[in-house]
């Protein structure tokens, strides 16, 4: 287990990472980002977090019911306790239930390298010009959830390790392998020249989802909600659609990638 | 189409309803709610919603781009129009994309009465103790989508009809019958009473969804995230799982409602 930092200032500078957290906020940029609440720390603190985390910062008052939490960091990570005014002083807000963290991005890899390295069978899920935060983060706990190979992102979406998608993912932004680089294109372009089938979600797609034939290496596209995909990206596609009742034909997006993970997670892969 | 009314001052006694949003807010009560949003209100003014709307109120700037929406209107809805320094002595915050209705409760049927008005065959959904408005509008989303016969909320759950829980929904709380009342106990008793099968979505579920054999009246029981349905509620249920990654069982509440609507209503009828 971590030992324990009390602090005695808000200004001490072994936390200036924390200080900062107002400017950068919702952002992922500049190295860091930000993890916060029980459940994420408990997949930040385990094997199933892709990145390091730099260090904890936590209120006093909840180092007694922290303590099983705790006790999975690792010896050399430090962990900054402090009261409550101080925790004040440095954040200038409320800590999310008295526990924050600051993880470390550390070497991305690319949206080439990642596509690399996936496996002979595989199943990724294309999130594309997805804005809201929220839907972000609920993609990356469905494709945690039914174990997506990884998440390709074109630079028009969010990122995944924005502070509200880490929390809404409730971790499953620090496991899925994602990259969040160049157009949709170019996305596809990639994927179909590693033989990958792009499936699209549609409410006018040829075949109902529950009938797909799960291809060996399946590509599953989601655009936003409201304009949906671009009729140029359906147009190379494999459309499917999700049956609804005739009258409100509405699905929100983080449920539809739920639904379609867990249709095709059940499906028998078929050789293309 | 109904006819435009040009407010001159903020406090125009013919929208009191509208000055008083800030004390309700989120609340359903007092006999009326609040819709906003273009969708939303696309829906209230269709014949799908099962509620009266009181009126209209929407910034000037908007009446040439919500004109195709405003035709739906009734003729005798009282539509409010007013400059946005208007609005903003009325209502004190900014109105949703500068269109705002009220819509009136009217005589709602008790749990007893919409369980008696279902049809022989039935899917209903059972949200027990879900208190996140995001979640219980998600949920009323998807069963507007997959055509629920009703919702059945028990009282520690969240009104449908709170303002954020209608605008999630994205109109679906002003489409599924639902009614809110008493306890889960008391809830699954009629439901049993009235024949149908109770079944409960649980990691330790006896099935996987997909193999579930769908009775011809189906109880969909929901409960909140994290703590999940009682043991003494799961214990006089059928339990079903979805199966996920064996390192990350953690699904949305609303997202799991969206996977098991789409999974019964994919699935034939057995006779019990």
């Amino acid at each position: 287990m971590a030992s324990l930092i009390p602090l005695t200032a808000p200004d001490d500078p072994r936390i200036d990472a924390y200080r900062v957290i107002k400017e950068r906020d919702l952002v992922g940029r500049g190295g860091r980002f930000i993890v916060e609440g029980r459940t994420v720390l408990d997949v930040a603190l385990s094997p199933r977090n892709r990145f390091t985390l730099e260090s904890l910062l936590l209120a006093e008052s909840r180092i007694e019911a922290l303590a099983p939490l705790l006790a999975q960091a690792p010896a050399d990570l430090p962990v900054y306790t402090a009261s409550q005014a101080i925790l004040d002083g440095i954040t200038g807000f409320h800590i999310h239930r008295g526990l924050l963290g600051i993880g470390l991005r550390g070497a991305e890899p690319s949206m080439a390298e990642l596509i690399a390295s996936l496996p002979e069978e595989a199943l990724v899920v294309v999130p594309l010009g997805i804005t809201n935060h929220d839907n972000v983060g609920g993609i990356m706990r469905n494709a945690a959830a039914f174990g997506a190979d990884a998440a390709l992102f074109d630079f028009a979406s969010c990122d995944p390790l924005y502070r509200k998608a880490i929390r809404v993912s409730v971790g499953g932004s620090l496991m899925v392998p994602f990259a969040r680089e160049g157009s949709a294109e170019a996305i596809l372009d990639r994927l179909a020249a590693s033989g990958f089938t792009l499936i699209a979600l549609s409410p006018s797609g040829a075949s109902e989802l529950s009938t797909l034939a799960r291809p060996p290496r399946a590509a599953l596209l989601l655009g936003a909600e409201g304009p949906g995909l671009a009729p140029h990206i359906l147009a190379r596609t494999l459309t499917t659609r999700i049956a609804m009742a005739g009258n409100f034909d509405s699905l929100n997006v983080a449920t539809t990638s739920g639904i379609a993970l867990h249709a095709m997670r059940r499906t028998q892969i078929t050789p293309a």
